[in-house]
């Protein structure tokens, strides 16, 4: 049985996070999105923005559900009584760290295993912060983020 | 629900392939191990050997079984009702190429997942054709198959 | 002004190709299609079958020649006046062996320039082995090569 | 044929972007080197600066100009009227963050493609940032830049 | 005869830069640890502290001093009488910036030698900044620092 | 003290490495230059020739010497009372596999090390088959190995 948590910043949520979601919400008994509270860095939105955008994206998922957390990724996997870690690979340079994350967790939770889905091809050059980047120079971000999360961030950066 | 397969050669199975099929078995509600009637290759283990062996490894685990397989991954997937195909990942150079496995098998079957297992540190260097390259030189293999194993390598290679 | 050739084996010709050949031939003022004699290789196809179906597959370009060469591909540029090869990238791995090719062609001839162009995502799996292994099995190859491509590859699994 | 830019942030420019622009120029009917306006980042040297010191690097290639932008790189090569963005790849770090831009670019503007030239061996461990921290230390610089750059560095570190 | 450095942040020392230490130490006739002054950097511990740790961690090695420094790392091998550099490489990534560094210094000092060490594949996923971040969430970090090591984090972590 | 050997095929030897057997030659109190007896390969020169071509091309280094071997490299380094096994490191591809290989031999020989040293860029591309391949089309490889080297190539490409 699967029960998994997928965690991350999502400053905002883009489409490859949302794909990814729905693939692994579809493998899963119960999926866990869990938002990362940042510390040291500067996110354009705040926790509860960003666990909103989440939920706004996946409305239809009965078996997702979105919170913040903070601390090791391992500690909110057992709260969650959660035996998988789920996280995306884009490249070889994500898989790479990705395998440092894996073995740290690994000595800290053994029972915790670690699960990569590989993002769909689409979305292989996505990340929040091109998003942001695009988006601040007036560029179009229609085909990397839904619709209204576009507008958030036009309302972020018109401030 | 994960309903797994867990595709490959196992030409024998080693230490490595044995921690996949037990964390992968954690995780899923049906595993089935899928043995690879390899077209072209000349295997050091018949089919029924390589099976066999896989099943000898494993006794203890009732939610995997053992099966060859011919033909496409996705097809043997889809006739034993899997959504999902599990895959360990060593190293990035495997990355690569199994990213190349997970586009192809994407376009075949759309609804078959593929999940990425990370081989653990300490089986990371292991291969089945390393393994057997060590015995036929003579060297010490108990480190990287096990003992049941280790002695059928060490039959072959007497003939 | 780009003089270009675009060497490989098109053992079949994929959509990955005709993509590399036709955003090439849009930067070049000459492109030529250089298809490989291979030597200890076994063609699925002959020399003027793979020549053909490149031809075939794009017909409406006009700063476009597809000939066969032997040899060094550095002499075979020469030979077409050209100054520069075309050479198209999907992955790490990829690009590790075109840099020994590089370096190698630079050394040899060092007026003749190495352009990379990336695959295009949807096409960044492909390969013509991978499409021929999945012809061989019965699978679906419409979305990896054109029609009558199909249709050639089919014939000759029949033989 | 290929009306080439060629960005970057060149602070300053270094023996292995000038090799690039050379070999660019060669290939080209026209190219503009692009000197961005870094935002955030705060460089050694001004925009006019940087732009001045590649004037005076290359200054036998008619075809090529310099300009500095700022914005979208693919808007900058509409506002130049390219159809081409030449980048230099080092490694396969750099393949992969390149990969990530090519992609992001092909979506904002599928009319611009993305040319890759390999870096000299020689020039493939430089790097502006690089060359200032040797610098910085009162090592010895005039293998990585032109003497009135080595010379433009030491002023700017005794201030 | 080898007489090397190896130079690091040290920011503290982990079981991971031991197994390093102790490896070279074992084939060179004398090892110099070079503790680098950070410019820039804000290190969790000072100098003194970095130095310290490492010589408890080693008492037993004779043939092996530690040393802070400042400046280029081949200059400060140079005053050591080093003819060589020892670097830990633990993965690809790892690999291609210290292929940036070798080369730099290669320029910089043609006769003074680079080796690289493996790092064991039990501290592969280990760095300095992993271990105080999981430190700082109250993680165990018993299995990647010495217990003096530890205690030392645990102190500066209540301040 | 560092007693080592440097293990490969050297079918034949090229200047890549002549680069590092002196490089290693200069860090070792002796160096053993291994000559593997190919199993299942076809190579173009006989062990006897390929260990007389090395030891042609470095007649003045007094602390190495070349001799030809079989079965586990382990095994040669410890008949030879070597504490080290010597490999360059050309490229990432290289680099997975080096560690493949390393941790191999760790496990089978724990005693003994296993050093790399990066291959000069001006070396990076060269492999011996590049070398036989080019001289096979008439290619001129007198930059790739000695000039004796490239005489031997010649006349075994005439029989």
């Amino acid at each position: 049985m699967l029960k998994a948590i997928y965690p991350g910043s999502f400053d905002p949520v883009t489409f490859g996070h949302i794909d990814i979601i729905r693939r692994a919400a579809a493998l899963s008994d119960r999926l866990v999105v869990g938002v990362l509270v940042n510390q040291g860095k500067d996110p354009m939105f705040t926790l509860d923005e960003r666990v909103d955008m989440i939920r706004k994206a996946v409305p239809d998922l009965e078996n997702v559900e979105v919170k913040p957390f903070t601390g090791l990724t391992v500690d909110f996997a057992r709260s969650e009584g959660a035996n998988c870690i789920v996280r995306g690979l884009r490249a070889v340079t994500d898989f790479e760290y990705e395998l440092q994350l894996f073995q740290t967790n690994k000595k800290l939770a053994p029972d915790i295993e670690t699960v990569f889905l590989n993002t769909n091809l689409q979305y292989a050059y996505l990340s929040s912060s091109i998003v942001k980047e695009v988006a601040s120079y007036g560029g179009e971000i229609s085909e990397f983020v839904p619709d209204f999360v576009a507008e958030c961030i036009r309302e972020k950066l018109l401030k």
